[in-house]
């Protein structure tokens, strides 16, 4: 039996090859996108992900083909002209070079590689958006949500924008403190990739139109006014992944069915034993050094010149590690901590990396 | 059994669902973007594609979230300015409109619903794309091949862009003819949505660049050069929908033992069958008038007040034919011809439309 740690695209959540099943048995993939039975399969995803992460009323569920669609498409549709952007590793980087691709004067705040942010962030007047990686996937980072939360409060001109993309389901996220929050199926939900998730508010919607108005281009099939024309009728402007929207909303009723609270504990719970194991560890440690900033759901370990065989011993055990990113290919493994992962995985994750400290 | 005849999401190639089941048991769904496996996976797929469609070098393959994002993407990376849409339907028009939502002087040349294009054609001055939509899937008229390939002569330095959503794998391109051809893989290739597939040349690739090079936002992630920097290593610069791109290579490989020629005889076959019978039938008629204009893979009957009892007597055997598009939903019917239709099908198909002639 093989497990995948990496952090994205990560192991598969263990009901979705049943509901694959049930899909090709119901003729889902060769739906009409503009059929009755895809409205209800979209308004069915749409309540689930709503109950799940509790988004209230004013917030819209669009879909996309990646996250990295939604990057591009909230640079075009929400920032005339300023963005800010807190940048600590690659994919809050890559946020920031788009903004700068679209002709944008982006500003970063930037931190080294495994740091978050502290305070005073200075906003620089006039910012429309600021954008902010709750999880930086490239370093296990993660940001608390009282900093999170605390941007609305010190810019309340700007939209605060953020990237979940490898936190989400596990963040309660205060949603009148943020105004777009998105995410890509591939991880913490455990489904195949090809599809990405835009939570906006109506302010966004607004921003983007008033926008529009001015002449100013926001795109077209995705701009977030045709979106939201085609989302008030469950439909969406192009044909979509339709099999990915089906079992993201089954998916998300089989976490209803076990329960938020149940994962979000159970997330700490592993998170908690991998640190432990790493912090007692005679080789290996957390690269994130700061407790406040460790993220719960993507871990990195620094594994030093022993990376190797920590890999064969879990590799041996069907365990699979994501590797370091970029620079850190060679010295860190990444593991994933999502819903699909079990708490016995874990313990036996954790007693592997305890064996090889016998050497 | 259910045959569905709708032209798009149409029914899957029928080696898909087995090729679904081996992609669960082999971890296609949660394998690494950056993998040495996706990789594979990458390089097959394209190399099977360039083999079943002919692609020559100097045209590469690229992948986005669907044939839309593509209408939208060839609008940002070829058109500074000026561009030309030949418009006969719903999907030609949105083209045309995609690239005035861009901020484009685009033009149109426009005919009526289930009409062709017949010369003299006047190409403005100053013109850099010709968008020509080679089947018309709202109304069923397909330009013939010497009519696109022909656009070239008339203007040099004009780059072709052919959207094939609806007619490939059928028509063979001459590939010196035209700068880019299209497609999405819920029609033709029996797959499920959410891919679309982007074939450009080296002209594209360089006239996005000089574009970019004046200061011009020809996008990000998936502007051509990013996706072309990308491709060179087998990679997509954002997490693609690996499955689908699994997926479409697998059916491309069974279409290959098929064979393209035999697949294209029995589309000539299969629409022949179906064209006679409506010129055959008391009650209903082919809603393209000129023969040389009428598609082989998305062919559209009138059925005036009969429409009702037709669709009835074809659900009841299990063959489930498109709506009409738009204003023609009431008096339409959509019979696609793909690949996956077989020759039995079509058989069948037209045993039931013969019957619905006796009152």
């Amino acid at each position: 039996m093989k497990m995948n740690f990496t952090p994205g695209p990560s192991q598969l959540y263990f009901t979705v090859e049943g509901h694959l099943r049930q899909a090709i048995r119901s003729d889902i993939a060769s739906l009409s996108h503009r059929s009755k039975e895809f409205e209800m399969i979209f308004s069915d995803t749409c309540s689930n992900l709503r109950e799940l992460l509790g988004i209230p009323e004013g917030f819209h569920i669009f879909f996309t083909g990646s996250a990295t669609e939604i990057w591009e498409r909230s640079i075009q549709n929400l920032v005339l002209s300023h963005s800010l952007h807190l940048v600590n590793g690659a994919f809050s980087k890559r946020f920031y070079e788009i903004a700068t691709q679209l002709g944008k004067k982006a500003t970063m705040i930037e931190v080294s590689a495994g740091s978050g942010f502290v305070d005073p962030i200075s906003i620089p007047s006039g910012t429309e958006m600021i954008a902010i990686t709750h999880n930086e996937t490239s370093t296990g980072v993660s940001l608390p949500l009282d900093f999170v939360h605390s941007m609305k409060e010190r810019a309340r001109d700007a939209l605060i924008v953020v990237d979940a993309v490898s936190s989400l389901p596990f963040p309660s996220f205060d949603y009148s403190k943020i105004d777009s929050v998105f995410f890509s199926v591939q991880k913490g939900f455990g489904l195949p990739a090809g599809l990405g998730v835009w939570i906006v508010n109506d302010r966004c919607v607004a921003k983007a139109e008033s926008m529009a108005n001015t002449g100013v281009s926001i795109g077209s099939y995705h701009s977030l006014p045709t979106l939201r024309a085609n989302q008030k009728k469950n439909q969406t402007p192009e044909t979509p992944n339709v099999l990915g929207i089906y079992l993201l909303g089954k998916v998300v009723k089989d976490m209803l069915r076990r329960g938020i609270d149940l994962i979000r504990k159970e997330t700490e719970y592993k998170s908690t034993l991998l640190y432990q194991a790493l912090s007692n560890h005679p080789h290996l440690q957390a690269f994130v050094k700061e407790q406040k900033f460790q993220s719960k759901t993507v871990m990195v370990a620094d594994c030093g010149p022993h990376l190797n065989r920590v890999s064969e011993a879990l590799i041996k055990k069907g365990l699979y590690p994501g590797d370091g990113y970029g620079e850190f290919r060679k010295s860190q493994l990444r593991f994933a901590n999502f819903p699909t992962h079990s708490k016995e995985q874990f313990e036996l994750l954790v007693d592997t990396l305890e064996n090889t400290s016998i050497v």
